[in-house]
């Protein structure tokens, strides 16, 4: 019993996982997008991102809360049905907004902003999030990293003199997904990382892995 | 011996470290005050600190980088013998400096930068750094937590949906201090921390306290 969990926890550590460092961003619908950048607006691909169908657009707004404003924050595409404005807690800080931390696409009861394009300003109702830390994965890697969709593990990162173990890491699991740890950027910078760098999983559901 | 390890651990967990987040500010000479405020200027009292003789000054200076600017940064009192800028992380990448994780005093082949006060531009050489994590005691805190100056020992914070255990995190005794955990903006946001939270000890030199 104790072999094979030793054996288990050093395949498990073996893998390393790609960090990815979200910063600000705002995901829009067709009708915002149109308000901010004109009528029958399509938003233009920048960077091709490594989630599925996602990019950077080239189209940036600022965000203008009651304490602050901060520009040039990216349009991630393509446009989808809801708004939603991610920030860091440091953002959220400097704009003067009680943002919660929520998975993407939990938003009731999370406070609006105004969002400034070239045509309009436009004042929504709902939609600020700071994102729940998580793991996007394939079901490969799932089953290699022996989690499953919605376990909650913890991961742990290395940089010299800010090492951290990240608890309430959320996994997500879909056979488009790309391996790859997403965090933000008090999180990453909190830890010293840069885009690149590895993350290891460290603690899954109830085995702790001893790192 | 289980059982004294299972007392020591849970007395040891019992106590829980105020947590106190640094935002950027400087601590500048009496030289660089002169010049940037007017001669022989002083530093007004604003907000006493809970470290000994320590207080946020009234006044305030901008930090100019290669890439960004930031405005209304708090100098800390008193005057001491060398500038030390202390930024966070995500300040430096505004700025556009690299600044290295270094505990306070130890600025050997840190980034310099530009301060401007009311009467000045004022070019450093070098003072500029993210401050290494760390917890201030005295040393009777030092004995009831089992640690001694310059140890590196981990820390625990349990904040609903953003919990973080910060390994490298320094031990600083004497006499004059108050037991405070300090943290930088990143780092306490990514924890989800407020000022008067707690922290707790969950490793200790060669000690894990299971945590």
């Amino acid at each position: 019993m104790n072999d094979t969990q030793g054996i288990f926890a050093t395949s498990t550590r073996q893998v390393n996982i790609p960090v990815a460092i979200s910063s600000r961003h705002v995901h829009l619908t067709q009708a915002t997008i149109e308000q901010l950048f004109g009528n029958q607006y399509q938003l233009r691909v920048d960077t091709v991102l490594n989630q599925p169908y996602q990019y950077e657009a080239m189209e940036t707004v600022a965000l203008i809360g009651p304490y602050g404003r901060i520009r040039n924050v990216r349009v991630v595409g393509p446009a989808r049905a809801v708004n939603q404005i991610e920030v860091s807690r440091t953002d959220a800080i400097t704009l003067g907004i009680k943002a919660p931390v929520r998975e993407s696409g939990d938003l009731i009861g999370s406070p609006g902003i105004v969002i400034e394009g070239p045509r309009a300003q436009v004042q929504l109702g709902t939609g600020v999030i700071c994102a729940f830390r998580h793991i996007h994965m394939s079901p490969a890697d799932a089953e290699r990293l022996a989690v499953k969709d919605r376990d909650r593990v913890e991961v742990s990162t290395e940089v010299y003199n800010r090492g951290v173990r990240f608890r309430d890491v959320l996994v997500r699991v879909s056979p488009d997904y790309q391996l790859e740890l997403h965090l933000d950027t008090d999180e990453a910078n909190a830890a010293g990382l840069r885009a690149g760098d590895f993350a290891v999983l460290c603690k899954t559901g109830n085995s702790d892995l001893n790192l």
